[in-house]
């Protein structure tokens, strides 16, 4: 009796074990959605690949990449700008704050905190053919999910446009360009308002055609009075360098606009209203922040427009990756979870905090001046906000200093000159779309910069 | 006591059913491999949906993918082209055998076999910037795995060389024709001897400008006296559409040629040397058979071509795709798993057994022939070895059949007739790179056309 009462306890404490162990794994195995409970098989190994590089330790300064260079056979730290060591751990002392590049690193950690929606495995044989099902190179369901981001960011009326994708915004200017000046009876002359994004220029100048030529700055168009010369003008709304929106300033009568809305989304600006132009051009870079999916899309009202538009992608790449496509469908998804609202209110309090950071130091200077933009009324927050635009459009306003790029690379704060933008060299954009390393150097450098105006303290 | 050992014969059944559920547990959790071994989070939920997509039956005759179209929230099988009903188990009688694309779904059994080794994960936040960490556009361990998969197969001399990637090989054709006429003294003749790949034509007459325009034929430039004249000679080899292996014809003393080697892999033709041009293009659409990923890269011999060609991709779209990269590179890793050589044997396989059936049928014809392939020594297979073009270059023989195309769309096969190739109407391409239902349609529509041409049989 005793060895059996020892028995039964032994067998009691074994099996309340091995069920406590049961629920372990069945918790871990299958908790939540019809999801977390399937078993894996062939995917197994692809996910636990991923999982293992995001757990290598950057110390919160880099990142480790799937497929990065690898040391020991593991994918080594890839540190931010400032940062060296295997983890990342060491900073560079007098490092320079590099503000050049639009790089949208600003909603890295807006998808960190959405790891599980944003995820998104390819399994080998995914979409392996040249087209989807309707022949198409455009993911219809992508298409779909687009169209209901815009219309719960309220920015635009897609309703009735033609839908095109590309290789980020970048190709899509092109390929507008390409379509606006084929059947014009003379070459188009393309043009921009300075201070304008030099992709414009370089781009145009690069690709130029019989077809189409690169004119400089929109505003010189004004007093011709050619009624049969045709204009292409680039409208970047709200703009780039400088954030505030925008019309086309060409008067010639024979004007045909490329909007260019990379940043017209409730991040970057209020939306007065929701854009409703013949072409508009939008980029997933400047929405969820991905600029290396080389992934946009614009909305074209005119079928001849877009039958030239989509010709341009089939001759340039017979559409754009399926693996891109794929990968912003999950983001859209992920974006579109509950009400869609969330990335909105936070890229927006993010920009619009960076900004106030900057304006807060920038008020102390005599020496230098940014933009001022106005607070709006937002069609997406249904009420009046303030500014936060993804430059600075920062002015030297010393009578000697004429060169406003070199008094900040002299300070250690590289940004872009004004000069690119077609513009005076009083001027220099400054990107406040970067990581949250690169942001705060910049905040610490100008704030050194702006301390010293007055000469060195002395006790 | 009778209680007790009930008791006791309960718990050990328990005990043991509770023991087998975690044997069950921890094999199918931690089999394997460390990575087979690990717990899942946050990818947990992508993968089981992958899987979960990867389940839907389509009865062998067709697809459903992650982004396709939604029918009660689940997606809906994509039917191969003959095929119809909610799981493609209908076959639609009198259907057409399409063999024009050069869609290369051959080998996506060969993924579904490889299908754990072959899946990535990516991650919300992987490669968000627009460069890699040196500040390129490409990925370092995709470019090295990229000419480990050419040393495998032996078909390229990639030391020397830089490397460029594209959208597809297709954007690379392209930026090798701006690269090699932006500094020429005269616009140059861009050519391709007949019969080539269409888009040579066409891409090349839609991004005309002041530096090159399209000539036609190559073989006209011979008695071209003048030898200041600039040409760019598109050389496939082997050819789209007759698998020849091929040589500049051109004889125009500046002739630049652009080697489009999409083709020149052990799948399709035998590999006499490995290639060792100035400008060679490579496409994964025909090594691994992922058209839709669109990724090509481009071997190039001169640095300031390179330049040229890298400046294109710039202007064009800012480099590639991180998510085409990363998979690409799956791909890679899929394939050098092991020895390496297991695609190129299953596709050389795949292609070679087509191929004879193929040739069987028509040798029974007096009507059709096809074009004649050596057998040839093969330096990846370290021996001589038959014929496995992508495409059949299929003539009609009788004389009132000048329109080959109609002869066959007459007889329910549709392939790509001779004049878009630049050339005769009594030939037409018949692709042999499609799905098996394709291919096995297309020879029964065959067999039943060559066994009507001693009219219909009577008893």
């Amino acid at each position: 009796m005793m060895v059996n009462k020892k028995r039964i306890s032994c067998y009691s404490v074994c099996l309340l074990t091995s069920i406590a162990l049961n629920v372990f794994f069945i918790n871990n195995s299958y908790l939540g959605s019809e999801l977390k409970k399937q078993k894996l098989s062939w995917s197994q190994e692809a996910a636990a690949e991923a999982e293992a590089v995001a757990s290598i330790s950057c110390s919160g300064h880099g990142r480790a990449y799937l497929d990065g260079l690898l040391e020991n056979g593991k994918p080594i730290c890839e540190c931010n700008a400032c940062y060296a060591a295997s983890d990342c751990s060491v900073f560079k002392t007098d490092c320079a704050a590099d503000a050049d590049s639009g790089n949208p690193l600003f909603l890295e950690p807006f998808w960190m905190q959405h790891a599980a929606s944003s995820a998104v495995l390819i399994a080998g044989w995914h979409r392996m053919g040249y087209t989807f099902n309707d022949q198409s190179f455009i993911s219809r369901e992508l298409e779909n999910h687009i169209r209901r981001v815009h219309a719960v960011a309220r920015n635009a009326v897609t309703n009735g446009k033609y839908i095109v994708f590309g290789g980020g915004s970048t190709q899509l200017l092109d390929a507008a360009v390409y379509a606006l000046s084929m059947n014009t009876s003379s070459p188009a002359r393309v043009v921009a308002a300075a201070p304008y994004y030099p992709l414009y220029k370089s781009q145009t100048e690069f690709f130029q055609n019989m077809h189409f030529e690169f004119e400089g700055d929109a505003s010189l168009m004004n007093n011709s009075s050619d009624n049969t010369v045709n204009v292409i003008e680039f409208v970047t709304s709200p703009n780039n360098p400088d954030g505030k929106l925008r019309e086309p300033v060409s008067q010639v009568p024979l004007t045909r606009a490329i909007y260019d809305h990379a940043y017209y989304w409730p991040h970057f600006t209020a939306i007065p209203a929701p854009a409703d132009k013949d072409v508009m051009i939008f980029t997933i870079s400047k929405l969820t922040g991905h600029a290396g999916s080389r992934f946009g899309w614009a909305f074209v009202k005119d079928k001849e427009v877009y039958e030239n538009m989509k010709s341009y992608i089939s001759q340039a790449e017979m559409g754009i990756s399926r693996e891109a496509q794929l990968r912003a469908l999950k983001l859209m998804k992920a974006i579109l979870h509950g009400n869609g609202t969330e990335i909105f209110n936070y890229a927006y309090k993010k920009m619009s905090d960076r900004w106030k950071n900057l304006s807060e130091i920038i008020s102390l200077s005599k020496r230098f001046t940014i933009q001022e933009l106005p607070t709006q009324f937002c069609n997406f927050f249904q009420k009046v906000r303030g500014p936060s635009p993804a430059y600075a459009w920062l002015k030297c306003e010393k009578e000697e200093d004429t060169n406003c790029d070199a008094v900040l690379r002299a300070a250690n704060i590289i940004g872009r000159e004004g000069s690119l933008f077609d513009y005076d060299e009083r001027f220099v954009r400054l990107s406040l779309l970067k990581s949250d390393d690169d942001f705060n150097l910049l905040l610490h450098h100008l704030n050194k910069l702006v301390a010293q105006e007055d000469g060195p303290k002395t006790i």
